[in-house]
């Protein structure tokens, strides 16, 4: 197994597994934020700069602009999901991890609107199961007779917020996104990210 | 005065200002059923035969794909603004009017959605301009005292109800935007077009 060695802040090109895995993490997240703040056509340079690394790297995690925007709607996703199988997890936190990725994420956003006419089917089809996932996951902590268990109300709510998350920073977007949930009278957990 | 005359179904191509008007009429009205039904990027000549005119009236009035969106709009908000002007209007008479243009207008939805990133700064500024007048045209029979009247509430459900209005046919898009309504706890009066 390779070694990983610093090399004046830069990763080595051959670095090995525990690397490239924190490489990928640091991608993923720099992703995130350079989407977030540019829109899903900002240059991909962009994020390998943000990461600390090189085009190199970038380019053996991310050969393209859909595998980038792929990573960090998996990101966004599966945080819903580990949040929902925390032992301590409530409706509420759920929805405040949601919340974060909302506010966090413009490429998660498009994604939850991706329903619509314009779409080309292979990425609605994709979406899809996305969504499905955010909507299992929130599901397995709807208390009994909560307003959102009755038919499709889950799944329109999450529309309904994501549609309220616009604007140009970070904290607006999260002001929005918590207004958006007021006005439907449903409560809210702590926004943040989840992790250990 | 130039005359109109029937010629076998189709307007004569030197029609007059009424048969134009009737024609531009007619076209709009295609447009916004033809864009619902396939997209914005719908051929033009779709509209042109649910109008039943030539190409040629249809470039006359609409030279491009953009004129015919534009005109759409302008159409969906002037209706909006007509309810709102109306002597016997409430706020969800016009609500009503709201809705069935959601429904019926995929032009529409996008427009309040242009809002975000990605959109050219030209098209957000116009979709600004129309959301504006939309919203005013509500505000002036909001209720005194109801909860869409504090801060920015009344755009925010609007934006909110409009991302839940998806599905491939009309009853669908209705259902769903009434359904959002309902989680908002906002009633709306007859989902109608307005005319006299």
């Amino acid at each position: 197994m390779a070694q990983h060695i610093e090399q004046g802040g830069r990763r080595p090109a051959n670095d090995g597994p525990k690397a490239a895995a924190r490489n990928r993490a640091a991608l993923v997240a720099a992703a995130r934020e350079v989407f977030a703040e540019h829109g899903l056509e900002a240059p991909l340079s962009a994020i390998a700069r943000r990461a600390g690394v090189g085009q190199g790297v970038l380019y053996r995690h991310f050969p393209d602009r859909s595998t980038a925007v792929a990573a960090v709607l998996e990101e966004n996703v599966r945080q819903i999901e580990q949040a929902a199988e925390d032992q301590n997890a409530t409706f509420d936190a759920v929805l405040g991890v949601l919340t974060w990725h909302l506010a966090e994420s413009a490429a998660f956003i498009g994604l939850l609107h991706a329903d619509r006419a314009g779409a080309r089917p292979g990425i609605r089809a994709h979406a899809h199961a996305l969504s499905e996932r955010v909507e299992r996951a929130l599901r397995t902590h709807l208390p009994h007779g909560h307003r959102l268990s009755a038919q499709d109300n889950l799944a329109l709510s999450v529309a309904m917020v994501s549609a309220a998350v616009t604007g140009p920073t970070r904290e607006e977007r999260e002001h929005r996104a918590l207004a958006a949930w007021r006005l439907l009278g449903i409560e809210v957990g702590p926004v943040r990210a989840f992790g250990p």
